[in-house]
């Protein structure tokens, strides 16, 4: 069978979110899979450029412009949330339950509908009732997202996920890796369907 | 008269070779000059991401790789230099002199002629030597290079400019400015070609 892609991704990331509204429908049309890796903001700003955009006014300026600008060229609905960014280890840790506890595309699922209700409809994806009520959006049991992101196995698989993510090289979101192959940046998905369809 | 694109760009920076390969061509079929604005590598770094590459192993191997992917599949000739990144100051003086000596064209031929040294015949443009043998290459006197790019006026030149980029909100290589609206990267020409296209 075909590999599938590894897509890493932080909720906080509007990129990260570009790139969510597309990865599935691309792999799906050169017959892959896509494999969802949701990551916490905290965990990766010690190695991303998370402390340059608030050392450089011009720099932030710059990209919240370039935001909108995306998302629009891109078609793409967005708008910059009234909260940003937050705390998204909720949101990570309960993508990461889904997928453990129903499978991938329950986790799919639950990631798509944070990221819609952060980028869309300005929601505080950082409360974690914010979480529990996207996952009875998607037809999971309250109390069951409660535990699920609380427990502490959970908390221990989403830190192992962030280790291993290190060692395979993953830096920033969102992030792609094929056959080996790393991409960063959804101003990379053009060359990732390249790649794509010269494995085809 | 139609508005000329402000095109900023480090010697030190491939994506700034890569723009420097398609910004004129790009800008002559929507009827707009483009004015080449070189900088120092050193000018630049407390504001761009010069420290994460170093800090961040991960992110150098990525970025090296990606340079060489993102030149083969816009079909640019290229390879990493042996010595990389290095000191542009005679580059961006010598540049900026045969601009204001000869005119914009002339300033450009030299810059384009310096990208192929460095990117595609491996020269080290570090060494002033080679800047007054590029500058020979493109019909100007080697006397009055290493004159002119020397001279304080140059030199004084080069720090005013620096001074009204930073001013405009340049942080970063390569970087254009098109009625006001910035574009950072060799990856966001598609959004200022649309733009292009939008005020034609």
């Amino acid at each position: 069978m075909a590999s599938a892609l590894d897509f890493y991704f932080d909720f906080s990331s509007p990129y990260g979110y570009f790139a969510s509204t597309r990865i599935n429908e691309m792999a799906q049309k050169h017959n892959r899979r896509v494999d969802w890796h949701p990551f916490s903001g905290e965990a990766f700003k010690p190695s991303t450029s998370g402390t340059s955009l608030v050392q450089n006014p011009a720099k932030r300026t710059y990209i919240e412009r370039d935001y909108i600008r995306s998302a629009k060229f891109h078609n793409i609905e967005f708008k910059i949330p009234s909260v940003f960014p937050l705390d998204t280890r909720y949101a990570s840790r309960a993508v990461m339950w889904a997928e453990s506890k129903y499978g991938e595309d329950k986790g799919i699922a639950l990631a798509q509908a944070i990221f819609k209700a952060y980028y869309v409809e300005d929601k505080n994806i950082g409360d974690p009732k914010t979480i529990i009520d996207l996952g009875v959006s998607v037809g999971l049991k309250a109390e069951e997202v409660s535990e699920g992101m609380n427990n502490s196995f959970t908390k221990e698989q989403v830190r192992a996920e962030i280790d291993l993510a290190t060692a395979k090289g993953v830096f920033g979101s969102p992030f792609v890796i094929f056959d080996g192959e790393p991409f960063w940046g959804f101003d990379r998905f053009d060359q990732l369907e390249a790649a794509l369809k010269a494995k085809a």
